[in-house]
């Protein structure tokens, strides 16, 4: 946490001394904003009418305003956060599954290119064998006519 | 939007009559909040012996406190969304690259499949062609001793 410090600021053109863990600069901001908000309103017309105190309540009630508008959408970005935190939960267990799904069928297509090795194999074996017999076939006749 | 309404709230002891398109619940809990604050303030000691005016801006400068804390939050929260948005973004990426590497593993599968079964049809033909072979041979030396 910063230190303690003390910042002039101006409010409605009088000088406060505010003093706090904030920041100068946070400071400037909240009191710039504060002025803004009582500029807008000395801009209405029956705003420069009421009694101080009314003003001072009106000026309360448009932060306060502006405090639970901010406070809403919180909860709505909140909301965001939730159904996006779901949509990432499902995603990722629909990727793992998927995940599973592929290295199943690269496994299956290996033992599959195993089998279909062997039996490229066992056929070229086979014709071999099967040519061979061809031959001896023709060859034994020849034998037998010698 | 709501029709435009009167609402009496009471702030600081005294009765105000509000009136805009905000809810009569609403408003009553904007009025409830400032009265928190003016309470929170009216426990610490100082605050009871400095004048109106210093306590009227202490009072905005709080509740513009919690709007600029709100105003972070909602920041934060809105970078939290981009993040999470990028997040769900890359995942479905993923997810369909990975759909199309299933879907390329499963194809392979069918296709080694196919040719295993052929494989497998022509190995039964090429050995029963050699069984055919081999009895022949067997048969043919007989029909010469005929």
């Amino acid at each position: 946490m910063s230190a303690k410090t003390s910042t002039e600021v101006v409010i409605d053109g009088k000088v406060y001394t505010l003093s706090g863990y904030e920041g100068e600069d946070y400071l400037q901001k909240v009191a710039s904003y504060i002025n803004g908000k009582i500029s807008e309103l000395e801009a209405v017309e029956e705003y420069r009418h009421i009694t101080p105190n009314m003003k001072n309540t009106l000026i309360q009630l448009n932060i306060a305003d502006d405090y639970f508008k901010a406070k809403n959408q919180i909860e709505k970005l909140e909301r965001d956060i939730e159904n996006k935190d779901k949509e990432i939960y499902d995603l990722k267990h629909d990727l793992i599954s998927n995940q599973v799904k592929t290295e199943t069928a690269e496994e299956s297509m290996k033992n599959l290119e195993k089998e279909n090795k062997e039996l490229l194999l066992n056929k070229a074996r086979l014709e071999a064998a099967l040519e061979d017999k061809l031959l001896n076939g023709k060859d034994t006749p020849k034998t037998t006519k010698k």
